[in-house]
This record gives structure tokens, C-alpha cells and sequence, in this order.
């Protein structure tokens, strides 16, 4: 449906004392590469929030088959491929610049307004991952 | 097999503008935790590291139920109930203090010697599993 | 004036690829420092934010003179030593289990209200602090 | 002598309950805008470290003045205005897109070799100062 490819360099505070990327970061990766997902479609996380809608993360997975290093530069593909009913899932594949494929995963958004109630996904979203 | 509960608490550090404990969090006390798990039965990691055992990240897996805030003092049930083979799964349950049961998840480990190989796990791991 | 031990054990999450721990996670320890010194005179954060004040890091200053490394347990000197005025400060000393210092250092806050303005340190704080 | 732009975004991983970025989020820019200045010289770490000098950082200040928010696309001007001797000063300063300076700060770094004495600067480092 939706894809964008994120770009992401590897620094020091990325990688651990086995010399690999410790396993949480790819998550922060994933949670820049999702927010520039959105904004490739012209929906940015700040004016989805000002319409009052929230998209926490219900669940995560990561698959780690091979480790990233310092100074690798990623690429991540992001993709949405499902329209959201009462959650969105967003799907990750995360590559070096040698086109290896190292870790894949996802995560689950619900929507809830400022009140922290959950409530259905705001109409523009759907809109836009229509295309 | 085996349990321990590792206790954490929450500083601003660990808090996003949700004002909820961010997503990836939730693994780096994950580690923390399996790390004083294997320690409860005499099992510190630098002994492991030092036999030429490493224990990587292979697959971890969420399930956020409910959010964690500031100041909470959180319990994390930290359990193997497996005796590993080829890999190692170890399962997490994160509760307030309240007892409300605020996130599960799990992370599942392979062997490697220093090398990177992959290699059966150590001996002296399983018979402390066996206890 | 008023001074506290933290103590925190080191793990796989704050340490880099020369097997030491990565330099901002000293103050990531030193906001859970604080948090546990200011408790320790019967002031907790969520406390003071009730009564609408927050003490936001208005500069910082580390000096590193050993590493720490994995699994190591720190024990961080935490004090107040001056009445705050328009600020206040606080100092570290971070030590390893062998008693040797390996980093000094100290954060100065500001007092702000909820929304943003500067004010004076609660009254409430500086009698905890007179003792 | 040398100054080099680092473009960074600010995420939800990055900001705190205060809805600003949190303190040691700022060094942790630092890191990745140093990597790059040296970088744009024609240095990069990873030739640094295979011949066999590390850079560990031994201080570092900042100085918060305005806070960065979410999704703020902030400029770092990062500068060395001094040849090293036995440390090397970066100075760095943070910009909002409304060029509204928001933080000033510096790091120090030794040189130490594998076995992590302290040994000069590297000739090449120099060579490529003096431009």
C-alpha cells in the first residue's frame, strides 16, 4: 500500500561490546523510519496528534539475522500494507549498503484520543494509504 | 525451570511526551533482567563470556497491555522454562505496583563462540537450569 | 548538605565497542541519582510537579577519568551542597566497587512553572534542604 | 579550522514527559555530528581505529538555553578550532530551523592506542586540520 525506505547510520552509541548493534536500537530506528512513512504521504505525527488521535505501540517483533556494525549505513523499508481497522500493523526490513538483509519486524499501533480511550483510525489516514 | 523477579524503577530518562515508558525501554530492562536471572542460579555473564559463550539476540517479541509511567516501581517475572537447545527463550512478564500486569514479551538467544559460530549451549548453563 | 549513595550496576545497554561505558549513560545514572537524593529528604519529582514546578538541566559537565565496564556495580555520590537561588546544582562521584573514582560531574537546574516561566525554588525544597 | 553541518531530526525516542528533548539526548547528537566532521576531512573512524587510535571522550559540557520539541530539524555546527596535542576540544552548537540557538557544548578527547595508553595525536589527523 504505503513504502518508504529510511536511511540510517550506524554510530557508537548504536553498537555494543560484541561490536553489533544492540538489539532495542533497530526499534528507534524503526520508530524514525515509521514517522517518515507517514510524512512521505503528508501526514506528519504532529498534525495527527493535533487532530487528537495517539498511535501507541500494542506489540513489537524483531527477527535479528544478521548483526549491523559501526558505521553502516541502513536502509530500511517500511511498509504499510493493510488498511488499519482497530490497529495499523507497520512492517520493517532493515539492509546494509551491501544489500545483506539483517533484521526484519513489525509493530502493532492502536489509535486512542487524548483521553487515552481507544477509538477508531482517523479518516485521513485511511484516506491516504489509499493513495 | 528457573524465576527471578528484577525490580526497576522508572526516571524521566525512560518516559516519552505520552508520558508513558517508551517502547524500547521494556527490552533494555529485559536485559537487565535475564542478566541478574542468570546470575541467581551463579551464572554471571563474564564467566559465560569468559568460557568463549556469547548469547545474542536472536528474536524478541512485546505485547504492551498497559502503560508504565514515572516513578513506577516495576516488577519483571524473568523466566526459562525450557532447557535450551539450539537456542534459549526467555520470557518476561512487567507488573506495577498494583499488580497490574502491564506488559509481556520474550527474547530468545542463540550460542556463538567468540568467533561468531554457532555452537550448543554450555554445559555448565544447562545443569544450573537443572538446578 | 544533603547527600546520597545510588547505587547501579552496569549492563550490556550502556556499554560501547571499546567495552566502556558509553559517556552519556553517566548522566542518564545521574538523573536517577538525583531522583533517589531528592526522595531521601522526603521530595518526591511527582510531588513537586503536583505543586506545579519543574526543575528542567539547564547545563551539564562530566569528566571522565576511568572507564567503567560491564557488570560493574557504581556507586554515585550525590550531593546538594548549596541553598538553590535562582538555580541549583548538583554534584557526582561515580565509584566502582574497588573505591576508585572514575567520573565527576554536575547538572544545574533551573525552576520553571507549568508553563515554561522561570521561578523561585519551592519553599517547600529549600526547608527539606535546610534540614 | 574545520566545521562541519550535522542535520538531525528530533523523535518521540528523544523527547521526555516535558515535551523536550531529554539532556544527554544532545551529546549522543554529538557523537554522530563529530563522526561526520571528521568524516568531510576525509577521516573516518573506522580508518582511525585500524591504525590503532581510539578517541575516548575525557569531558564534556553543555549548556541548554532553549529546549528542542519533537520533530525539530536541528542543525549542529560542530567545530575543531584548535591542532590537538595531547587532547582535542570539538565545539558544538545547536540550531532549531527557525535558527534560534538552543544549545552550545564541547567534548574533549584523548588518544589512546589498543592497549589504551594515552599516546599523541595522530600524524594524519593533523595533516588533515591544517587542511
Amino acid at each position: 500500500m504505503i513504502e518508504y525506505i529510511y536511511k540510517n547510520r550506524v554510530y557508537y552509541r548504536d553498537v555494543d561490546q560484541m561490536g553489533i548493534v544492540y538489539y532495542t536500537r533497530y526499534l528507534e530506528y524503526f520508530e524514525a523510519a515509521r514517522t517518515e512513512l507517514l510524512r512521505s504521504v503528508g501526514l506528519d505525527v504532529i498534525t495527527i496528534e493535533r487532530m487528537g488521535y495517539f498511535l501507541p505501540v500494542i506489540s513489537c517483533y524483531c527477527d535479528y539475522k544478521k548483526p549491523a556494525k559501526f558505521d553502516d549505513e541502513l536502509s530500511i523499508i517500511t511498509k504499510i500494507d493493510e488498511l488499519p481497522r482497530s490497529s495499523m500493523k507497520i512492517d520493517y526490513e532493515v539492509y546494509n549498503s551491501e544489500k545483506n538483509l539483517l533484521v526484519t519486524g513489525y509493530t502493532v499501533h492502536s489509535f486512542i484520543n487524548s483521553k487515552g480511550k481507544t477509538v477508531k483510525p482517523p479518516k485521513l489516514l485511511i484516506e491516504k494509504l489509499r493513495g
